[in-house]
């Protein structure tokens, strides 16, 4: 496999071998190791200094489930410490594939140019890209694939991350060629901005044939993996992830109007079954894959009432944080600021925090679903606003003078109230990441590393050890390429063993597929204490503790003193 | 001596005799004290737990040479860190006198309510200040006058305070009753704001007399003392601090476009000897003390072409800062900067420098002062523009995706270049309060603790030495009342141990007091490592290392490792 080193200052393409220090690390575990490795963690990360590293899971590019997920990292714009988001899209295979690991852009150019990295069987190239300035990530993509044809797949930013906005994504195109799946979290849209790279192409190439070490295991397991995985997600597969507002509503977990309630009483409007009839009724698609190998196919097309495209992949934690948030609760707002958010480059997540904030202290109306579009919109006019609105939810917070800001090292809080969803409220404070869901996703029926230790979803018992497990096979996912749905499972922790053995030759035993994400988690951890983000900066915002959601009585009652410098060392 | 403490939420004063635990602290030592022992350090500085202190030095109130300045610590809304900010005006001495060592703010308000506390003979309440709101600190200060009478004196919020933007800062009144002495640095005054005070306003008191133990030997003392800092300092009294103008122009360290040069062309045109004559020329004042008792006399009062009242206090930080680094050289464009600010209750410093960013990022054109003035007062206005100019220059970077941003802890560098001001930039780099030219300031001719050691200003070796001994005797001066040009200085340090013996029968050595100032940062530094601000944030932005100054080719060149977790123990 190889590294391909792009120098965005001097514009310069070279190519390595992947070295034997980092031949047993791929995704996350890889792109965490180089900036970890190459970049001085105290950097401005728009900096000539901070890099940005795609990477190919371990087991990307095999029929192993959901495996082609991408991992991009970066020292993160949002919080200032180490990131890695991971995307779906056709690229991940498609890198892996052409037997590239990773590709590492170096440097920023001295003027403002802006190209597009294309890489082809020739190696790769930059393009000039200035004609295309400020173009949303839509009609980019209708040019990308005029120029470089049909079968091409891209990585591209919108006006956000041309902006350097802190809360930029970095946009993929997905499985019909639509820039709807979204590297969102940590502004790594803004550090490619930053580089004046506007899209990173793959042209189609031909495959590097991998020599598995034992094809037949490889192929019995992931077979064997695959079927069990679309049966155990099976409600995914019909609902998608929306399936999950009914049950955080449930629960008081629900984050409404900026999480002064757990609770919304619109919440049946634009749950999964009302995402999942409307989205029928208008002859859009459900049960979609987002990347080539999904077998849970959890995404969707929403078309709006003429049957016309509006957005794609409209996800429970978009619907959330622009809905039960900003207090909307009517789909076609909710697909709009999607399509908004991804048309301008741009972290729902994030964007929708910060716009609750707005709300709440008085900038937009509240439940005013055409100002929240309108705010989005202005980003592309480069506009105060706009500019404000991308910055994600901290900067927010600090420009209005709030103080009920719900953000962990800058990244905004997720679409789990805390106070309900305790275990996810210990991974929003300890994770290296910033506050994600992903990281640590403590939700019903989740476990951690002991099978025998059971969790209550909303009592503080043993939430601080069960981040700790999640997070670390999470991290593990996140290294071999898998999905975030393959899961934080001992199962799986195990069969990954017997995939990457049988691929590599390796002779990893269990816990040596944990130790990927323990050794990884400190990596990150490292980076972060470093760059300045000591443990102080585990913590949950005091308003989690000192207010109580109004249905449940519930607050946060995990202390920072359990919480800080969180020992991933098993 | 007393303290009072009144609860913002609950409208409740109470008072309290200072206990044993505080008795040999005052100013910084004491506001840092009662922070890092009452705020929890992972609060949200605008939120209920915070607190704001307001607390005399040591020999406030005697007849000890500048000793009359007040410290307001906080946990800053701009650093996230612990500060002390100290200023000028009558309010100091009159604590002292009236036996009142600390006022301490706590919790908010529920609503948005605006009150003045008012300290007076019968102690102290909370009057309705609903009718100011949005006033300036000139008008307010007016409306305070006829209300409390022309003998109140007082410390107060504007426009941006009450926004509780982060480059807030209080406003104290002067000598003559203006406004024009600023707690500027770390958003102290978006701390009063969200408690919801307007002003804290001193009516006369009868002085409670103060028990020397050796008043003859105080008095001896004090008086050579004075003596000797008045002819130490002549050439403060006769320019100003604008003195530093030249001087730091003809060592290529005058921070000029956003830190892009260290030589201003048209240094000249506004340094310390065309200030001089152009307020003199215009019967403007030259040699005015900033409060009771200062024998060194900076300040000035700046009068218009017609002879009318501008601004007073137009120090050398807030003309370069507004100055060269805006590309601007008019006197009366700066005097206007200064003014605006100073109304509008915003530090002249972290706005400049978010200024020039703004500027290099081309949002103002550059060294077009009506636009600066126009944004300045924007802030009045409660625009975005206004808010954002409010913020200080991290977030106007973060707004605007730059990456050349002269911040540190998320608080602005100050008018001398750490390139050629190496001492200067350790500081900057090290001091618990973030950037700070006060905190360490390494000038010319400034040595440490050991009197045979010297520094040569641009050369690395020994700075960070350097700066750990200032930074130890400035924490000194801050906690006595004095002002910042008494000065690090082993004579004053030692003379100092003279006074608080005599004053208060202690057996103070020159080493207990130095350890005043070893024990209070150490406080300060171990709040910053529990909110979160471990030791890398002990860095300078990586532009002045990685861009050299055009004319001396100097860039900064102590490294992170040898900057990174002061150790301030002797």
């Amino acid at each position: 496999m190889k590294i391909l080193r792009i120098d965005t200052g001097r514009k310069k393409v070279t190519g390595e071998q992947v070295p034997d220090k980092y031949m047993r690390f791929g995704g996350r575990a890889l792109t965490s190791r180089i900036i970890s490795d190459e970049v001085p963690p105290t950097c401005h990360p728009l900096g000539p200094l901070n890099k940005l590293v795609v990477s190919t899971g371990l087991l990307g590019g095999t029929s192993a489930p959901n495996s082609g997920r991408i991992s991009i990292g970066t020292k993160s714009p949002l919080t200032d410490g180490i990131k890695e988001s991971n995307v779906g899209g056709r690229l991940g295979v498609a890198m892996a594939r052409a037997g590239i690991r990773a590709i590492v852009l170096e440097g920023i150019p001295e003027d403002d140019s802006l190209y597009v990295v294309v890489v082809g069987p020739d190696g790769a190239v930059l393009d000039d890209a200035s004609q295309w300035r400020g173009l949303g990530t839509y009609a980019l993509a209708d040019r990308l694939r005029e120029k470089y044809g049909e079968k091409m797949c891209a990585l591209c930013i919108g006006p956000a991350g041309e902006q350097r906005l802190a809360a930029a994504s970095i946009m993929a195109t997905d499985m019909d060629g639509n820039p709807s799946r979204a590297a969102g979290r940590g502004g790594t849209g803004a550090v490619l901005g930053a580089k004046g790279i506007k899209a990173i192409v793959m042209l189609p190439m031909p495959a590097v044939k991998t020599e598995y070490r034992d094809a037949g295991k490889f192929r019995e397991t992931a077979s064997l993996f695959a079927r069990e995985l679309a049966v155990a997600k099976k409600g995914l597969t019909t609902y998608g992830t929306a399936a999950m507002v009914a049950a955080a509503n449930a629960v008081d977990g629900l984050p409404t109007r900026n999480y002064t309630s757990g609770a919304f009483e619109r919440a049946s409007e634009m749950d999964g079954q009302a995402l999942h009839d409307r989205i029928v009724e208008r002859g859009g698609k459900i049960s979609r894959g987002c990347h080539p190998g999904c077998v849970i196919r959890c995404s969707n097309v929403y078309k709006d009432e003429n049957g016309e495209y509006v957005t794609a992949s409209l996800e429970y934690e978009t619907m959330v944080m622009a809905g039960p948030n900003l207090d909307i609760s009517d789909l076609d707002a909710l697909a709009a600021y999607d399509r908004a958010c991804d048309d301008m480059g741009l972290d729902t997540i994030d964007t929708g925090a910060a716009l609750g904030v707005a709300m709440e202290m008085g900038l937009i109306k509240s439940g005013d679903s055409e100002a929240v579009l309108d705010a989005v919109y202005e980003v592309g006019k480069g506009t105060l606003l706009g500019r404000l609105t991308g910055s994600g939810v901290r900067v927010m917070g600090k420009v209005l003078g709030a103080w009920r800001v719900p953000e962990v090292k800058g990244q905004s809080t997720v679409a789990y109230d805390p106070r309900s969803f305790k275990g996810m409220g210990c991974a929003y404070a300890t994770s290296p990441m910033g506050a994600d869901h992903t990281s640590g996703p403590a939700i019903p029926g989740r476990g951690g590393l002991d099978p025998e230790k059971r969790f209550e979803l909303t009592d503080a018992a043993g939430q601080v050890e069960l981040t700790r497990d999640l997070q670390i096979m999470i991290a593990v996912c996140d290294s071999l390429g898998y999905c975030f749905f393959v899961g934080p499972d001992i199962t799986n922790m195990k069969r990954s063993a017997v995939l990457l053995n049988a691929m590599y030759g390796w002779d990893m035993s269990y816990e040596d597929v944990l130790d990927l994400g323990v050794s990884t988690l400190n990596v990150e951890k490292e980076f972060n204490n470093r760059a300045g983000l000591g443990p102080g900066t585990d913590r949950l915002p005091d308003f989690f503790y000192c207010e109580k959601l109004p249905g449940s009585g519930r607050s946060f009652d995990i202390s920072h003193e359990e919480l800080k410098d969180m020992n991933y060392n098993l």
